[in-house]
């Protein structure tokens, strides 16, 4: 079954800050011409900071999107253009005051691929240097510590929902499980 | 630390067929109006149908957000003001053919609460009678099936990059090993 769809016309109909939207004609399998709504977005980074005492850094914050405040490992935007790495090194100091080491890139996950293009990057690291937090403007956490199988009973319970979130608890616990293999 | 932000006015840059954007007035902690942009989506439903295998069905699809073909748990859109149990029941019937029965709600995801208000209500269920299969129009989709353990493998090697089916196939693992607790 031929399943790809092809861009036949972009049609912008909003630029933003953080995102901006198109409305696509599309041309689908059979060849019929639909609309597509896009949302583009830079794509962005999730760390899981583990400390010498297998705690990970979690950060509570306000989302606007779900208007609550919510629990997540820090996770930052990627700037135009910018390697996701540098990324992922910059928000970790800017969100809990320590570098990384010994980083491992865990993949990434597309958090909602029938119309975002964002992508989520996802890195485990352990806890450095500590070289002091820097927040944006507009940007207000709270640092806490939680270890992995905490966090695993919190998705369960549904005190975590934001989904790279949940995705990199089970991904480290799975890496942890097996190294050898993955 | 106060973490609370207002929505103080909500501009409509874009209302469109699957989401509508906005860009508000908002009023932070500390008093200072900002920026925020939110994306608004109806919600979704994400769902495990189990056979007697104890195989999964899954679909593939092309997502337009990702520009690529996809894996992912048979998944739908909730009509306007529809019960997200009623939106389980309709996908699952339309993407697979098969009923579900001894459903299991498993809770949400926000797959990227910053800037959208997205939530992906996921279930389990066992495969049920066959009433036969129903796509929408513009929906080309190949079914097939795996274990719990090669969708973990094919998450772990980045074939399963799908936000929802990520965190549905660890928490349906986490469930099964802990049927007591959760």
């Amino acid at each position: 079954m031929k399943l790809e769809e092809k861009q036949i016309k972009a049609n912008y109909e909003y630029q933003g800050k953080v995102i901006n939207v198109r409305c696509d004609d599309a041309m689908i399998a059979n060849g019929t011409i639909v609309k597509r709504e896009v949302v583009e977005h830079p794509g962005g980074v999730g760390i899981a900071l583990e400390d010498e005492d297998g705690k990970y850094f979690m950060v509570r914050q306000f989302r606007y999107g779900q208007m609550e405040v919510m629990l997540e490992f820090p996770a930052g935007k990627r700037e135009k253009g910018e390697d996701k790495f540098i990324t992922a090194q910059r928000e970790i100091v800017e969100e809990t005051g320590y570098e990384g080491y010994d980083w491992k890139y865990l993949g990434y996950i597309a958090p909602t691929p029938a119309y975002d293009e964002e992508k989520i990057f996802m890195y485990y690291a352990k806890k450095g240097k500590y070289v002091g937090q820097h927040f944006d403007d507009d940007e207000n956490i709270a640092l806490c510590k939680y270890s992995i199988d905490e966090l695993v009973d919190m998705i369960m319970k549904q005190e975590i929902t934001d989904a790279k979130t949940v995705a990199m608890t089970f991904m480290v616990k799975e890496m942890k499980n097996n190294e050898s293999k993955y």
